[in-house]
């Protein structure tokens, strides 16, 4: 990356050339950036000043490029030297997260890593990315140990506590909450779509599976959902505005939130998805748009039980799958609790443990 | 409420009256609700039966009224009788969340709830349904031990455990890892913008405090961002849809999210705020759209720091403050750390422990 200073009419702009690309870096950026300890705090990396505050026409008064560093002086009255590698890795950071890859049940991936071997720095990093890019991994050969899962946890982020407290068994339990409790096969869904937040990372540990069901389904939302947005773009839209009711009732909670299936943010871009049939309640809209409504989550509740894009495996005592709750729905088939038990525990982390794990590795590399 | 039964063209529909409202009732919405053993889960009040397969043209075949229940028969062969009181619940739920009132500083709020009534079943409802409309309450005359925050977090939600810990001390400390930790002012902001989900609420638990300066402030974001968008409707619109970029370093932790300062919905509903003036990044967009963007992140900075908007006060031992992160900013003046001690302690419960409390506490009286 190398830095051009124009002069036009006056006006100083640095322009930032990288890979053939010509980036602008407009006075405001470059103030909010000041390097020196009276701007950035040294110890915390959190800004001394607040540039909210800073004129909306704050600008350049003078600029001089040299090779490692760009000395600039802004309306303000603020100077100082601005070293290159810092402005270079705010126009490309280094520790980006990896590409999120749309999977299929026939796409090649490896989804099992070893307990063992994820407690080394290596074997974390690797099972961290995979993570990051398909949503899912399996970790293999964990203790069976009643418990386990708090230590497989926190070796991705902070557990969550819910109503369903900081672990939760899951097996046939009368007076049973929820029906994940009951030996029913349940559909691809996502868990606690009716809590704000919901639960980001979900792990389930089976420590006994003496059934021949109780198979784990998983599905990729990303894959289905772009199929979706080909076959029924309108839908697609209602998916995403057209908020459910989903509600969770129990002794202690009631719980409700009003929410599109499909969540986006601002620009439109899909952020991820809440899905549970057993637990949304369609809203009193005009009967035709009900109707598109119901021909999409039709469409995308078919796609989720296609085999096409349904992955299927047992998880056996020591595996732990780990799964991010708002992009892969999971379910499983039914079993016969006459036949043997089954019995998971399970438990949430947030969402960015694994992310923030990603980026310390990247920058500590990039340290070396 | 009443129900008639209208018959046109041979499509029969239900319609719903109330208050003078007439609200057509479509059959999918009828059929997801079927109330019988075969198709909703006693145990639960979860569904047995995935309505996203239901078919688009699914309709009613036959209908009966009656004084307290309406006899429905559905072109898939389901029939039932849906009871008036259970229909009549969808269309006006009984337990609505209280609407949030917008307040300045001149707006007359009893912020003070004693914690030895709020032990007491009324006492926590009075607090409860104050801090949902004010996204803020102080709780008073509660122990001033440390440790004791986690007793009162308990009682409105769970713990939401982060890189700060589940509770954090809030005083100077040698080699801080954020601001907060040195004595110096801290201006209006929320907590952990840079994380995914952010803490939904946050409580302030006053151990001791010595020093003349320190004092507390808080302001409601409702109110300023509504002036915002009276002022400037289209700055309003960047600060919805342009993200910045929030992020933490320590030597653990690399977090790091994308966002707008203005949260919204899909519909462009306000949702809540993420602010924070020592830890965002502009992005690199077009200077003119930049300029705009500073101009209206430069307003709602006046805003939030005008006297009319900011509640100043003194936290004093066995004061705890505990507001909605997402929508009231706080901030601090500064101390001298030779003048006294000052020690606080934080935690973050989740957005949805007090929501859960109102429904619950209003639908238990439905009950009575």
């Amino acid at each position: 990356m190398h830095f051009e200073k124009q002069n036009r009419d006056g006006k100083i702009t640095i322009i930032a050339h990288a890979n053939g690309n010509r980036q602008p870096l407009p006075a405001l950026w470059l103030r909010e950036r000041a390097p020196t300890p009276d701007q950035l705090d040294g110890d915390t990396h959190q800004r001394l000043i607040n540039p909210h505050q800073f004129d909306v026409d704050l600008h350049l008064t003078a600029a001089e490029i040299t090779g490692d560093a760009l000395y600039l002086e802004f309306s303000d009255a603020y100077q100082a030297a601005y070293p290159s590698a810092l402005l270079a890795s705010w126009i490309e950071p280094p520790a980006r997260l990896p590409e999120k890859i749309q999977w299929r049940a026939d796409s090649h991936i490896n989804w099992r890593f070893s307990w063992p071997d994820v407690q080394t720095a290596a074997g974390h990093f690797a099972a961290v990315e995979q993570f990051l890019k398909h949503g899912l991994i399996i970790l293999t050969d964990s203790p069976r140990r009643p418990g386990t899962i708090r230590q497989l946890a926190k070796r991705f982020g902070y557990i969550r506590d819910t109503n369903f407290g900081q672990i939760f068994d899951v097996r046939v339990k009368t007076a049973a909450n929820d029906l994940a409790y009951k030996p029913i096969a349940l559909g691809p869904h996502t868990d606690n779509p009716y809590r704000e937040p919901t639960p980001g990372i979900q792990l389930l540990h089976c420590l006994r599976n003496d059934t021949s069901g109780g198979e784990t389904t998983m599905v990729d939302s990303l894959a289905c959902v772009a199929r979706l947005q080909q076959l029924d773009p309108e839908g697609y839209q209602l998916l995403a505005t057209v908020p459910v009711r989903f509600a969770f009732q129990d002794r202690d909670d009631s719980l409700e939130v009003d929410r599109p299936i499909l969540a986006t943010d601002a620009r439109g871009q899909l952020l991820g998805l809440h899905y549970s049939p057993r637990l949304d309640w369609l809203p009193l809209i005009d009967e035709d748009r009900l109707k598109a409504y119901q021909r999409a989550r039709k469409t995308l509740s078919a796609l989720f039980v296609d085999p096409a894009y349904e992955l299927r495996f047992r998880l056996n005592p020591g595996d732990c799958a780990m799964f991010d709750n708002n992009r892969i729905l999971h379910g499983r088939t039914g079993y016969d609790d006459g036949e043997g038990r089954r019995h998971l525990q399970g438990c949430y982390i947030d969402r960015d443990g694994p992310e923030s794990l990603y980026r310390r590795w990247r920058r500590d590399q990039q340290k070396l």
